[in-house]
């Protein structure tokens, strides 16, 4: 068997195992994806990366880019694309020198994404533009109720500004939204509390996952909507309970600025990986 | 800088990083510890195992073995032994060409261990001898009260025969284990359920971390309560949640067999590694 290589990278917390495939010869199973996430067995991740030639791989969205971003969840579903996970994958590409620094696109299931590395070494990615919600939702915090800002990026969030984000709890729990009918597919909740003009720290429930580290997309929802809260900030900070990551807006398209992690770069063992591959 | 190897094993999804640093060259601080076995912003693991020669340590229990088990806790606290870290220890030096499959010795902070690769692929070995409490201990399971069997591994254990495993219910809180004099340090606690002659399913509690996949030591303290129950096999087959293990006793010396797998072999990227080497 062939050697398998593979890498371990994070962004703010968020981490994934890269499997680069770049002639698409990798045949990714659930079961395969599931093994490789999980922590204890396998190398442990929130999902994979793969990376592969939109050349390489029948993938319809695989098309306006030299490279697909193969996203899995740890389940193994296909995923659309990851604010974190985009930034880390451009990071790859850079070292192995298959991309410019400058700027390179890639391909995702949610569509084409412009990526380039900033003179600190961070990553930004073009997360496109916020649709909010024309209505005020209420999200249920232990037995208070708040208001809270939906907003769609595309994926649905709603955001609470709160005094303290500590107060806001365990979020083990799925905090109640309603009303329901506003998002029929679940939510993403954000709560915000802010620290100076053009900073704010949040955590985060993501649906069907729970409280997480880092969620791109809720830095982009949470700082859309600290903006039209009256912060006219052009880059907001926002700090994750995995790091931190800045959010500029120009004429409404967002750009999500954070650190790429590549932590370790390594080949399956043979024996290990003939289980799966 | 130069390259960092590591590697991810797992004997019965016990976990472990591996760092050869056969010329101790590493000095390893609970910091580089902590940063490996982080789950999301490193490898992840229970703990590291440097591999090292002992001529090139100054540990004192690195005597009577060409090679150190310098074995640490995630949190970088040095660790005495551990059964299902010395099997994918001796793996790797067997792989390696450093160690013959036929039998090594080993040196821990628990002693000179005796390590051979069986023709199955799974390694054993000699845990010593076990020590029992003379006295019988009392461990609640939710409101009832179960008699169980003390016994030194040479760590303690508390051992309870149970109908079925999964009513002992969560064990994410410690089990209260009475009189509290008999285990002044605190005692690991082992529910057993008998599957048929010679094999037992076990659940275990370990003091201070919670209910794990496996312990090494609880599975030979299972064992040897098992055949002073009145079951005479020679070997005993014990499921563990992380798989299985099986443990023979011969003139009192217990041995510990099971799988060793090593996952992935690789180096740290220079950027990272170079915040804790």
């Amino acid at each position: 068997m062939r050697e398998v290589r593979v890498l371990k990278g994070h962004g703010t917390g968020n981490d994934f195992v890269l499997l680069p495939d770049l002639d698409g010869e990798v045949e990714l199973t659930d079961a395969m994806v599931a093994a490789l996430c999980d922590r204890r067995f396998g190398i442990g991740g929130n999902g994979v990366l793969r990376v592969v030639r939109s050349s390489a791989t029948d993938d319809p969205s695989a098309t306006g880019a030299e490279f697909f971003m193969d996203y899995r969840n740890a389940d193994g579903s296909s995923a659309q694309m990851c604010g974190n996970g985009i930034r880390v994958f451009a990071r790859f590409l850079v070292e192995e020198g298959l991309a410019s620094p400058e700027g390179m696109d890639i391909a995702t299931r949610g569509g084409v994404r412009h990526v380039r590395r900033l003179p600190t070494g961070e990553y930004a990615v073009g997360m496109g533009q916020a649709r909010g919600v024309d209505a005020v939702a209420s999200v249920m915090v232990g037995n208070r109720s708040y208001p809270a800002i939906g907003v769609h990026v595309p994926n649905p969030h709603a955001v609470v500004f709160v005094t303290s984000v500590s107060a806001a709890g365990p979020l083990d729990r799925a905090p109640e939204v309603s009303p329901e009918h506003l998002f029929p597919e679940g939510v993403n909740v954000e709560f915000v509390e802010r620290i100076a003009p053009g900073h704010v720290r949040m955590r985060v429930h993501e649906r069907g996952v729970g409280e997480t580290l880092s969620c791109g997309t809720g830095a982009c929802a949470v700082a859309w909507a600290v903006r039209r809260q009256g912060d006219d900030a052009m880059r907001i900070r926002v700090d994750v309970p995995g790091g931190t990551l800045h959010v500029e807006e120009r004429d409404g398209e967002l750009e999500l600025i954070g650190p790429a992690v590549i932590v370790a770069d390594g080949t399956l063992e043979a024996d290990w990986a003939a289980a799966w591959i």
